[in-house]
C-alpha cells in the first residue's frame, strides 16, 4: 500500500489553485509503488497522478522532473509533469514535495512476448538519443563505489561461497572500465513493473526516479536480465534477441560497446544483486513491502559467467 | 482541401530520422484547415500532425509552437509540438518550415450547447493564466491600425450605408483606449472550428496561429460572438451567460473589465467584419477556400450597437 501521506480534498482543492488544471472532480489513492505516496486525481480538465515524495528532497526533484517533460516533448512514452501557474513541477503539499504527471494508460505486463521486448528496445533507444540534449547531470548513485561499499556491508550476513563470489564479482568489474563507452541519460531501473503496454505497443515507462547519466549500454543490460530472464536465472534468448534487435534498429551499438555487453550484463545483475542482498539483511525500519530475492540476481550472474553466446 | 505541398513517404521517412518516434507506419492527407497543409503521420511510438506552413515564415513560428507547448506543460489541452533530436520545434520539409504537433481526440461542434460554451469559457481562463509566464511576446497583427487600414481599403467596395457604419464603429473604437485592463496571451480565433470536444469536456483548442499579447477580456469577445450567435447575428443569452460564469469561475473580470465589455464585444465584431470584408472584395490569388459572409458580423456589430444587457 503506498499512501503514506493522506491528502484531504480541501487541502488538494486548495493546492490545486496554483494550476490551470479547472476544478478537483475526485481524489483517489493508488495500491501501488513502494516508496512515494500516489494518488489519481481528476478535474474537469482531466486525469493526473499526484505524487507525494516521502525521502526525495525539493531540491533533488527537478533533475528527476525535467528529464520526464524533455523526454515527453521529445515523444518519448512517458509521464509527463504538469506545470503550475509559477512554472514549478513541484511544491509542498501535507508537507511533502509533491507534483501532479499525466495519466498514461496501458498497464505493465508480468510475462513479456518477444514483440513486448522488442518494442522497449524500441522505445529505450529512442529515450537514449532524446537524452542527448537534456542539460542536467546526475552520476549513478548506485555505481561500482556504492556496490563496493555495499558489497562489505553484507559480507558478514552471507554464507562463504556466496561472500567469495560477489567478492569475485566486485573484483571483476574493478579491473574493467567503460569511460571510453557513449554514455547518456539512463532509466536504470527499467524492470517489467516500469513499462505500460497498450497490447504489444509501449504505453509509457515510468518511475524515473533511478535516472542519472551513465553508460548507455548498460540501461539495456539493466532491463535485457529483468525481461528475458526465466524463473531459473537463465535468459530466454528468443527475447534477448529480439530486445536487442529493436534497441540496434534505433541505436546500433558500437563495437566497443558489443565488446563490453558481457561484462555490462554482469554488472547490471552485480548491481541488483547487491541492493538486494543489502535490503534482505539490514531492512529499513518502517520497511512495508515484500523484500525481493537476491539469489535470482546471483543466478542471472552466474549464468552470464559461463555464457559464450550473448544474442548480438 | 488543405494539402498543398505534397510530402512523399521517402521524404518524409528522411525527415522523420531527426526525431525518436520510432518508425512511420502511415502518412494521410488532411482535408481540412484553410491556409497549410496539413497530415496524419502514424509512427510505430503513436500518432501526429504534421503541419507544412504555406505562408508563416521559419523565423515567425517560435512564439506559436513555444506557446502550444508552455501551454500543453501546464495542462492546458492544445496540440503539444514533438521536439526533434537537436531540441527544434519547426525545420525545412519540402522547402516548406514543418512541424509534428501531438494528435488531440475529439470533433469540433456546429452548434454548441451551454454546457460546451462553459466548459470553453472555463478552457479560456485557464488558458490566459497559464500565459502569465510565458515569456515571449507578439503585438496583435489585427488591432486598430490593422482594421483601419484595412477600412480605408474596402470603403470603395461597400455601399454608402454600410460604409458610413464601418466608419463609425472605426472611429467609435478608436474613442477608446485599453491600456488599462489586464493583458496576457490571446488566441484571438477561438471560433468553433478551433476547439475540439469530447461530449461536453474540451478536448483541446487547436489553431494558435493568430495567438498574440493582447487584452484578455477582448479574446472572450471573439469568442462570445461566434459560440453564442443565433443565425441572425443576435446572441443567445443562456450560452453567453454559460461562457461569461465558465470563465469567470477560474478568473473573474475585474470593474474595468466588465466597464469595457461592451465595448470589446463591438471591437471583436468590427475585426472580423473587416477580414471578411477584406477577403470578399479583395481575395487572395489562389485562394481555394470558400469566402466568409462579412454581412453575419455587421449585424453582431449592429446588435451590440443597440444592447442594454451584455450577460455579465
Amino acid at each position: 500500500m503506498s499512501v503514506y501521506t493522506t491528502v484531504t480534498q480541501a487541502e488538494l482543492e486548495s493546492w490545486l489553485a496554483q494550476y490551470t488544471l479547472g476544478q478537483l472532480v475526485e481524489l483517489k489513492g493508488i495500491a501501488a509503488g513502494i516508496t512515494n505516496t500516489n494518488y489519481f486525481v481528476t478535474t474537469t480538465q482531466g486525469r493526473y497522478v499526484l505524487t507525494l515524495f516521502e525521502t526525495l528532497k525539493l531540491e533533488e526533484l527537478p533533475y528527476y522532473l525535467n528529464l520526464m517533460s524533455h523526454l515527453a516533448r521529445h515523444g518519448v512514452a512517458c509521464p509527463a509533469p504538469v506545470a503550475d501557474r509559477s512554472d514549478r513541477f513541484v511544491s509542498l503539499l501535507a508537507g511533502k514535495p509533491a507534483c501532479l504527471v499525466s495519466c498514461l494508460s496501458g498497464a505493465d505486463v508480468a510475462a513479456p512476448n518477444p514483440a513486448q521486448c522488442r518494442a522497449v528496445g524500441v522505445m529505450m533507444a529512442d529515450m537514449h538519443l532524446a537524452g542527448d540534449t537534456y542539460p542536467a547531470r546526475m552520476a549513478n548513485p548506485r555505481g561500482p563505489a556504492w556496490w563496493s561499499a555495499t558489497a562489505q556491508v553484507v559480507y558478514p550476513h552471507m554464507d562463504a561461497a556466496d561472500a567469495a563470489m560477489l567478492h569475485e564479482e566486485v573484483a571483476f568489474q574493478s579491473e574493467h572500465r567503460f569511460d571510453a563507452l557513449p554514455t547518456g541519460v539512463i532509466h536504470a531501473d527499467l524492470f517489467r513493473d516500469n513499462v505500460l503496454f497498450d497490447g504489444d505497443s509501449v504505453a509509457g515507462f515510468i518511475d524515473f526516479y533511478y535516472a542519472c547519466n551513465d553508460v548507455l549500454a548498460y540501461d539495456l543490460a539493466i532491463a535485457l536480465n529483468d525481461w528475458c530472464a526465466l524463473p531459473d536465472g537463465d535468459i530466454d534468448g528468443e527475447r534477448a534477441r529480439a530486445m536487442l534487435a529493436g534497441y540496434q534498429s534505433v541505436r546500433p551499438l558500437s563495437d566497443a560497446e558489443k565488446a563490453a555487453w558481457p561484462v555490462l550484463l554482469r554488472a547490471a545483475g552485480l548491481r541488483f544483486w547487491t541492493s538486494r542482498l543489502y535490503d534482505k539483511y539490514l531492512p529499513q525500519a518502517g520497511e512495508l513491502t515484500f523484500t525481493k530475492d537476491p539469489a535470482q540476481f546471483q543466478r542471472v550472474v552466474a549464468l552470464h559467467r559461463q555464457r559464450q553466446d550473448f544474442w548480438l
